[in-house]
This record gives C-alpha cells, sequence and structure tokens, in this order.
C-alpha cells in the first residue's frame, strides 16, 4: 500500500503531521506528485475521491499546516478522506515500535497495519467509539458547554465508550455522570467518523426520564435546558452535534409546544 | 486504579493473561483475595457485578485458563467484565513499551491508559468497531460460513469498520467486498462488546436491494440465501448475530410468507 512516487501520479495530495494537513491558500492540493516536488517521497494512496486518487504523504510543510477542521464546510466525503489521512499519519508514527517488547515495528504491505519484525505482533490504528446524544424534555434540549471549548459553543453530551460496554450503556453511563440526569426512549440516529484525535462518533435521540441537572465541573462548564426556539449558540453545520440538534428542534415543534 | 493486594478484599477475581481466563471447575472465582492466594498482587477493581468488587490480575495461573466463551450462557453483565478484563490485560501487555519512542510506560492512576515516561505520549486500550448485519430477501435471509469458524455454523455478515468511515458506509463496503450484494432500508438495533480481540458490534437490519451473491473466498467457505424455516446451523443464543436473525425471522413470519 505504500509506495515510492516517480513524480507521475495524479489526484489529491494530503501531506500530513501530527494532526495537521497541507492547505495552501486553505485548499488541498490537486494535480501531478511533481508539482508539489513529491518525487521519491513514500506515499499512500488512501482513497478515492470525484474519480482521482487520493493519496497521504507523511510529511511536515515548513509553512501551512493547518486542522483538518478547515474542510468541515467541503463536501462530506473529501472531509472523511483528510480525517483518514490525519489518523493514518499519527497511527504510523504512534507505531514505530512494538509496544509488547520494544523492538522495530514496520508498515504491512497489505493492510493498515504495523508489524513487529521481532515479535510478530500486529497492530491496527484505533477508532475510539464515542457517544453523542441529544435529550429532550417537552419543548427544551439539554445542551452543555464544554470546558475545552472556546468561544461558548453549547452541544450535545458526548463521551468515549469504555471497554466491556454497550454503545447504551456508554450513553446512560456519560449523561448521568455529566449531568446527573436519566434517559429513557433512546433512538439511534446516525455515525460521522470525527478525527480530533480519531473517534467515530454514533449518535442517539434520546428522552428525559429523571434527576435534577448537576454538571460534572471538571468537564462542563455550563448545562441547562434550553427552550428550542431560544437557543445559545450552537454547533457548526456538518457536525452531526448539529444534526441531532436540528432533529429535536423538529420534534419539539412537531408537537406544537 | 491498580492497587497491591492486602488479602482482605473480596469479590470476584478475574485472573488473565493473554486473551484467557482462570476459570477453575468452568467459574469465576468468588471470595477474599487471601483465599486464592493474590495478597501482595497487583489487582484493577474493573467493575461492579451484584454489589460486590470485580477485580482483574494481570496473571497467569498453570492450570485451568479458559476462553471467555465459555461465560458466554452467564449472565450478560458478567460476561461483558469478563471481557473487560481480558481486554485491559491484553491492552497493558501490548503497551509496556511507547510506541512513538521506544521508552517504558506506565500504567495510568487515573484512567485506564499508559503513559510514555519519556515523550509524554498516551495510549488508550483499543475499542474496535465492528458492523454485523442481517440481510433479508422477501422470506430468505442471507447467512454465510466464515472461513475462520471451525463447526459449520452460518452466520450474519461482519466486518471492521476502517479509519475515516461511517458506520453505514461499513456496512455497504462489507456486504459488497463479501457476497457482491447491495443493500438498502438500514435499521440499527443494538450492540455488543465482543472480547474477541476487543470488537464492539454495532448490529444492523437490512434489505436486499440488487445484485447476485458472489463471495469472496478469502473470508468465506460459503453463502447462502436460507428460508427462514429451512436454516442451517446458527450462532448460539447471547451472540448479536443470533439476535439479528431472530428478528429476521419474525420479520419474515409478520409478512407471512
Ligand atoms: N462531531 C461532533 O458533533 C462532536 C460533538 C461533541 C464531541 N465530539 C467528540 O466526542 C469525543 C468525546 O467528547 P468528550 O467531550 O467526552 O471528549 P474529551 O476530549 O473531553 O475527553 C474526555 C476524556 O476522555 C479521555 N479519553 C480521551 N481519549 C480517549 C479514548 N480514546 N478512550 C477512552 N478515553 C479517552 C480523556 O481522559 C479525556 O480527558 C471527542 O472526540 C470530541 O471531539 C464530537
Ligand atoms: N458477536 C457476534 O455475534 C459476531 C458475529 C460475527 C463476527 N463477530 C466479530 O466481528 C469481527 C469482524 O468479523 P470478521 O469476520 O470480519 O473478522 P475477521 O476476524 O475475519 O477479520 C477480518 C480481517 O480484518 C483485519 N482486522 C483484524 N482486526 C482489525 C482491526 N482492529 N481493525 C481493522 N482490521 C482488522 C484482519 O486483516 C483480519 O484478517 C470479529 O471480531 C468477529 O469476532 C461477532
Amino acid at each position: 500500500m505504500e509506495q515510492r512516487l516517480q513524480g507521475d501520479e495524479s489526484g489529491w495530495w494530503l501531506l500530513s503531521y501530527a494532526g495537521k494537513l497541507w492547505l495552501p491558500k486553505g485548499e488541498i492540493p490537486h494535480g501531478l506528485a511533481s508539482e508539489f516536488g513529491l518525487r521519491n517521497e513514500s506515499a499512500h494512496r488512501i482513497g478515492e475521491w470525484q474519480s482521482e486518487s487520493v493519496w497521504l504523504v507523511c510529511k511536515e510543510q515548513a509553512r501551512e499546516m493547518a486542522s483538518v477542521r478547515q474542510l468541515l464546510d467541503e463536501d462530506r466525503g473529501l472531509f472523511q478522506l483528510a480525517g483518514r489521512a490525519v489518523q493514518l499519519e499519527e497511527f504510523y508514527r504512534a507505531h514505530k515500535f512494538c509496544g509488547y517488547c520494544g523492538n522495530k515495528m514496520h508498515v504491512s504491505d497489505r493492510e493498515w497495519a504495523c508489524l513487529c519484525n521481532h515479535c510478530r505482533q500486529r497492530y491496527y490504528p484505533q477508532i475510539a467509539p464515542c457517544i453523542i446524544v441529544a435529550i429532550r424534555r417537552e419543548d427544551k434540549i439539554l445542551l452543555a458547554q464544554h470546558n475545552r471549548h472556546r468561544g461558548g459553543i453549547y452541544t450535545a453530551l458526548a463521551g468515549f465508550v469504555e471497554v466491556g460496554e454497550t454503545l447504551e450503556q456508554a450513553v446512560a453511563r456519560e449523561v448521568m455522570e455529566e449531568s446527573n440526569i436519566n434517559v429513557t426512549n433512546l433512538r439511534y440516529i446516525s455515525s460521522q467518523p470525527w478525527p480530533f484525535p480519531h473517534s467515530l462518533m454514533v449518535a442517539y435521540l434520546a428522552d428525559y426520564a429523571g434527576g435534577d441537572l448537576k454538571i460534572d465541573k471538571s468537564e462542563l462548564l455550563d448545562a441547562d435546558w434550553f427552550h428550542y426556539d431560544k437557543l445559545p449558540q450552537l454547533p457548526p453545520p456538518g457536525t452531526i452535534a448539529r444534526r441531532l440538534i436540528e432533529d429535536t428542534i423538529a420534534l419539539c415543534r412537531s408537537e406544537q409546544y
């Protein structure tokens, strides 16, 4: 899957290092490898977009390295491939040595994996399943402001699934831990790969079932029940959080509160 | 989270090594640490079951080490905790050295994570999201026999989610790759942690939409459309595959074929 570039390969070029992408003038470079000085670089063909190859080159450029977030407004497929590039680059760099024995590893040539030369162990890229849930209570939605978010955005509750639990248990546990609320009537909506750093968001709607709102100060700055037509600043379109919030607004509206 | 046992701690004892559990006489040891010679061992409290602590001790016993599969018939909560134990043991052993720099790591004392003493990187246990899907075509179900399964069991199609794709895309891709079939009307059913070795199964029902059945010989031994009342040997109760197949049978029945 890894190959040495001759210069005449064409397509989209995702140069990535440490969570960033090379986005000269804010765009993904498109054209021949040679146009971007990539001859002799090692590259991975990681997908197709608009019938052309999409390439990952694990490399940092001196300028114009930016976050994948910049591509959130782009076509969904392009955003996903950019996320794939950033995650694979991080995966390869995070697995140069074997965690079992400390010896050098090499990149598999048949799948996205790293193999130990010494003890033959195999590592696959991590995809961390996360739940995200919009909770409705009659004509109100529970939204929270996260510690790590700047800029006052309120969003749905989310969190990482733990080893040995179901997605449904993760929803109940995360909501209880962060807000002291019980939920019911869980409905799966959809999923979204979220490369910050390597989450797979699994999204649900739920209804309030009980409990007084009490927030976990270590995770949240604030949380509240917001009336569906008096909402605070929301996450941007393209996020699955936004989709859940809009679905909940539609439910509130349809019940004519 | 890790602690040195005094001997008077009580609960359920999950001694795990390399994917196996200590199951003397086929059961999980229950009682005081001292009864099982565990004084001075290092242990992790990984949950609760029947209001008692559940402990992981990363240790191999000379005899009676067995697979978690033996617990599939037990209470769901116990099966999940046993799976958690086996996965955490593997995680700790797979992260003794840092993949970025090759130096020694240590176990975090506030979460299930390993930290590098040298470059400060952090690793979390891998949970690999996998899709599993039962496909209906009128009064028939698509079932497949996997290469790695002995014993002639036919089951639903399943596969690992790739970096940068949604669960829905993973279903479409896996079904196409393994069987050359297109599906529609995807309905999420539920999820199940599956510790072989560290999957989280996300389960869907779907309907046949087109394509001639053509199987991927590298993954499947055989696959076919089975009439709902002439089914082959199915996966055991307790598996999410079995649940999906039973849901599909119920759908076939309710449409009175
Ligand atoms: N796409 C969206 O609409 C959307 C909206 C909200 C949150 N999210 C994402 O959901 C995820 C979870 O949100 P959060 O607010 O709980 O996250 P967070 O980043 O605040 O993480 C909480 C804690 O979880 C632990 N953690 C980090 N990575 C982990 C892993 N792989 N496994 C287990 N534990 C881990 C760490 O201790 C961390 O401090 C994040 O990736 C976040 O970006 C996405
Ligand atoms: N609980 C159930 O009812 C049920 C039923 C069927 C399958 N499963 C599980 O579903 C999973 C997938 O089934 P399958 O038949 O495709 O599996 P498989 O074990 O045949 O794996 C297929 C290939 O995927 C690759 N792979 C392995 N681990 C990976 C990872 N973490 N990320 C990416 N690729 C990886 C390997 O190349 C492997 O050969 C397995 O864990 C299996 O045990 C569960």
